[in-house]
């Protein structure tokens, strides 16, 4: 019925260039410095993951058992919090605005693969998080996905299209809820 | 169109009294007395958990790799088991009944904000989990959320709401499926 | 309403004989042989399974920090990969085809419990994963499931049913979205 899948060629394939992957290799050593630091140690964080080449803006918290998978292709906002086990994992740039939340064991994953190539060649579409949104605990938000200026995911939902400006969603697929206001 | 939100505010608020900060402190060091611990000595892991406060039952099971943030706001009946990565985390008061299965990687989780107030205040609704009843592999107890007695939360589940006793609901968010009765 | 549970007699069941017992022993130890290994070292994981029983086949991809809980209930043919924090529940045997990729934090979970039993007896329904198919990123794959050759089953998806060859599905519970066509 179908062509066959040539897994081969897929892992032949170039996915990072060569400054790239010394820069992977690198982190795979230096990311000691972020996930062993204690957990007060929020500037230090913000620190080593510019030594690494990523955009962070001001008082901004990392908790040490988050993880980011290329620092390079991450900026975030002042004030934005990314809490424990969140995990980062971005061929494809991850941009949060300022004043977000990403509570524990959140998942941005701005990666997938072509599967209608024979070899799945790997997609990179980046993420968007805008400033004041809340990404609750366990959320995932797909590849190439804009989650708009206070918009909230709530917990454990899965968001693999766009989310409107304060608004809150929820649920697998992730759908509307009610409108957010501030008081 | 909104109000902004005023993270320092969220930061320098008082979330926990001060002896509830020394006990963190404390736990954050003996928690490894329970996570370095042999699979099979169950017993001394509910030793440990009552040293810090929590209310244990008899012939209790917590696995080694299940991680509770905060033992004075848990209490667990009888011949319950808590799996391997299960995450309980307590801000409020987490109440299992006896005889009660949390399964691996299931996470009950006491805690969220009110996103209506521009400093996310952080609030701590308990959860209670019912005699006999089953939180299935990767299932997620939302804030504030009661499960009744011999209820089945299934494998993923979300539930966010209620749950009626001697019911087993899926999905996420969780939906009644079916009723339990035993033989 | 009901009878009550024995989880007494749950816990006195003989779930796995005496020479099943002997190998859990062994592989609580020399799982750390795989799960130590440097990532490029996907040769050497693949005999570390095979020496505990599992039958892997050539060019297969363990990432490290993925798990089997019991490598002698594992079958995997050629060209597969096992990405990063999968993982593998396995008291009922899981078979994985040739050229499939299971992505990063998915979960295969064979094994539940008969819940209409007051001794809630383990069950181990057996899981099989077709040539060709893509297990995306945080999907789960419940007991006695079975995906068709070259079937997607999208991130986070939930699969409680069988997934047909060919097709891709999402949500929880995991429906039907689209068939998928090689170029």
């Amino acid at each position: 019925m179908n062509n066959t899948l040539d897994i081969n060629a897929n892992r032949r394939a170039t996915n990072y260039s060569r400054p790239e992957m010394a820069r992977r290799i690198l982190w795979s050593a230096g990311q000691w410095l972020f996930r062993l630091s204690p957990r007060p140690c929020f500037a230090w964080r913000s620190l080593v993951l510019r030594c690494f080449g990523a955009r962070i803006g001001r008082h901004v918290h990392f908790y040490p058992s988050s993880r980011v998978f290329f620092p390079w292709n991450l900026i975030v906002g002042d004030w934005t919090a990314v809490g424990e086990e969140v995990l980062i994992y971005n061929p494809g740039v991850v941009t949060i605005g300022a004043k977000a939340t990403i509570s524990h064991r959140a998942h941005l994953c701005a990666g997938t693969h072509d599967y209608r190539q024979p070899h799945l060649p790997l997609l990179k579409p980046p993420i968007s998080i805008g400033d004041q949104s809340w990404i609750c605990a366990d959320a995932f938000i797909g590849p190439g996905v804009t989650v708009g200026e206070g918009a909230i995911v709530g917990a454990r939902a899965v968001a693999v299209g766009d989310v409107e400006p304060w608004t809150v969603v929820a649920g697998n697929p992730a759908c509307f809820v009610k409108s957010r206001k501030l008081e």
